[in-house]
C-alpha cells in the first residue's frame, strides 16, 4: 500500500510522526522513479544509464514531498501522486545536469557524486537533460489511463502547469536571469524575482500538481495554494543562500561558497546573514498562515515549510 | 479563414494546386508560431529574443506540412492543426539548437544563419533548446480548452505522442545512436535504426498528430498512417544523405560534405549513390501505399511523400 492511500484512508488512526512520512514517501519515491524511468538495459543504453544515474538514488526529494503533502489535502489517488511526483522531479533533475554544464554554472560534484557531464560526457550529459524532460512529460502524460484515478481534464491542467514551470516564464527564464546577473548588482526585488522562477515555478507546480491530482480546485484553494508556494519557493531559496555562505561541501554535497566565488548576488549578500535567516523564518509564517484554510488536511504541507527553512543542507 | 478550414469544408471547389498550398501553410505556420513563442520584449528578453531565432522565418517546414496535411484527413479544426504543427516544429528548432553545439555537432551554420550559439553564446542556446521543448508542450496542452476544439482524451494522446517522440527511446535516443556511432562501420540495419528514431519518430508522430486533431483513429488508421510515417521518415534521411553528398552549402543552408569529414556512416556510403537514389523512390511507393485506405483526402500526404524524395535542398 502506497503513502498516500495508507495516510489518507484511516482517518481513525493517529498520523505517523512526520520524519516517517518522509522517509516513507522517499523510498516510494525511489521505487517509482526506478519504474518511471527507461530500463538501463534498453537501447541506447549508454544513455538510459546516464538518465539513471542522474536521477535516482540522490536528493532529499523535496519537489515530490511537495507533491504528495498537497495530493494528500484531497486524497488524491497513490498512482497519481507519484506520476506527478516523478514528473517534476525529473524535470528539476534535467535542470541540474544542464545547470551543471561547463557553459553553464561548471559544476564537478553534485549530491555528492561526479556531475553528469563528468562522469559521462558533455554531449551526453546534453541529451540526457534533453530526454529527462521529454520523459517527465512522457509519466504525467500517461497518469490519466482507464483506471489510474485523474480525469482527462484535470491531467491536461497538469501537464500544463508543469509545462509552464519548466519554461521559459518559469526555470530556464529563472535560469537566463540568473546567467545574466552574474556580477551585477541585482536589489532584492530583481533578486526574488529571479528565485521566483528559477526555483519557485517548479516547487509552486508542485504543490498544484499534488492538489490537481486529487480534485478539480476552487479558486480559493488555487490561491491558499500558491500563496504557500510562493512563500516556501522564497524561502527554500533564502535557506538556500544561507546555506551557501555557512555549510560545507561534504554537508551540502555540492561545491560551498560557490555563489560568493561567482560573484553571483545572494540574499545573504546583499541583507547579510541575521536578515536573510529572519526572512526565512517570515516566509514560513507565511507559508503557515496560506493554508489556514484548509485545516488539519494541510499538516504535511505545514510540516515541509518548517523543513525547508530548518534543513542543513 | 485557415489553411484546414479552407480547403476541407469546400469540397465543391477543386483543391489548391500543391505549390499553393504549401506555400499557404507555410506562411500560416509563421504566424502561428509567432503568436506561439513568447514576446521578444518579455522578459527574460535575451532567452525570447534567441527563442525565436531560432524557431522564426527557418526551414521547409515539413513537419507541420505533414501535420496540416494529416489534419486534412479527418477536417481537423484548423485551430488544433496549428498548435500540434507548432509544437512539432518546436522541438525540432530545440533539437537543432542542442544538435549544433560544440559538444555535440559544432555546428556554424543552420538554414543559411548563423547557429544559436554562435549568434548568442554556449549558456543561451542550450536554454533556448530547453525553453522551446518546455513551449512545445505549453502549446499543446492549451490546445484543448473549451471552444478549440479537441477532446481531453484525444489532447492526452497528442501530448503522450509528442513526448515519446521527443524522448529517450525517440529523438534524443537517436541521437544518442548518433554520436555513438562515428567512426563505426555501421550495418544497414543499424543505421536504420537510428535514423528510425532521430529523425523518423518526429516525422511520424507529425502525421499522427494531425490526424487525431480530428478524431478518435481507429486501428487501421493508426496503422496506415504509421506505415506511411516510416517510409517518408526513412525516405528524408536518404535523401538528406544524398543532398549532403551532392549538393553544396548555400542550397543547402547548412555546411555540406559534413557527414563525410565528420567521418558518420550514411545511406550513401553504404549503399552508394544510385543504390540510395532506388531506396528513396521504393520508399515513396510504399508511402503512396500506404495511404489507399484514405482514398482522395490523402492527396496531400501523396504529394509530401512526393516533396520529400524530390527535394533539392
Amino acid at each position: 500500500m502506497t503513502a498516500v492511500a495508507q495516510f489518507s484512508s484511516r482517518a481513525a488512526e493517529p498520523a505517523p510522526a512526520f520524519d516517517i512520512w518522509m522517509r516513507h514517501v522517499q523510498a516510494e519515491m525511489e521505487t517509482a522513479l526506478e519504474q518511471f524511468l527507461p530500463a538501463a538495459a534498453s537501447i541506447p543504453t549508454k544513455l538510459h544509464q546516464a538518465m539513471r544515474y542522474a536521477v535516482l538514488d540522490g536528493g532529499k526529494r523535496v519537489r515530490p514531498l511537495l507533491v504528495f503533502a498537497a495530493g494528500e489535502l484531497f486524497a488524491a489517488p497513490a498512482g497519481s501522486v507519484q506520476r506527478a511526483a516523478a514528473a517534476v522531479e525529473m524535470i528539476h533533475a534535467y535542470s541540474l545536469v544542464h545547470d551543471d554544464m561547463p557553459c553553464m554554472d561548471d559544476d564537478a560534484l553534485r549530491r555528492g557524486k561526479p556531475t553528469v557531464h563528468v562522469q559521462y560526457d558533455q554531449a551526453t550529459a546534453l541529451l540526457v537533460g534533453d530526454a529527462l524532460q521529454a520523459q517527465a512529460f512522457i509519466v504525467l502524460a500517461e497518469a490519466g489511463e482507464v483506471g489510474k484515478g485523474v480525469d482527462a481534464a484535470r491531467q491536461i491542467v497538469m501537464l500544463r502547469l508543469l509545462a509552464q514551470a519548466s519554461g521559459s516564464l518559469g526555470m530556464c527564464g529563472g535560469q537566463a536571469i540568473d546567467l545574466a546577473s552574474v556580477g551585477l548588482n541585482l536589489s532584492l526585488a530583481e533578486l526574488e524575482q529571479m528565485h521566483k522562477l528559477k526555483t519557485g515555478a517548479l516547487l509552486r507546480a508542485s504543490v498544484l500538481l499534488g492538489a490537481w491530482a486529487g480534485k478539480t480546485l476552487a479558486q480559493n484553494e488555487i490561491q491558499a495554494l500558491e500563496a504557500y508556494g510562493a512563500a516556501i519557493g522564497l524561502a527554500f531559496q533564502v535557506v538556500d543562500d544561507i546555506l551557501d555562505a555557512t555549510a560545507d561541501s561534504a554537508t551540502l554535497g555540492k561545491t560551498a561558497g560557490k555563489d560568493a566565488a561567482d560573484n553571483k548576488p545572494t540574499y545573504v549578500s546583499i541583507l547579510g546573514l541575521s536578515e536573510s535567516q529572519a526572512l526565512a523564518e517570515k516566509l514560513r509564517n507565511d507559508a503557515h498562515q496560506a493554508l489556514a484554510i484548509f485545516g488539519d488536511r494541510a499538516r504535511r504541507l505545514r510540516e515541509l515549510a518548517d523543513l525547508i527553512v530548518q534543513r542543513k543542507a
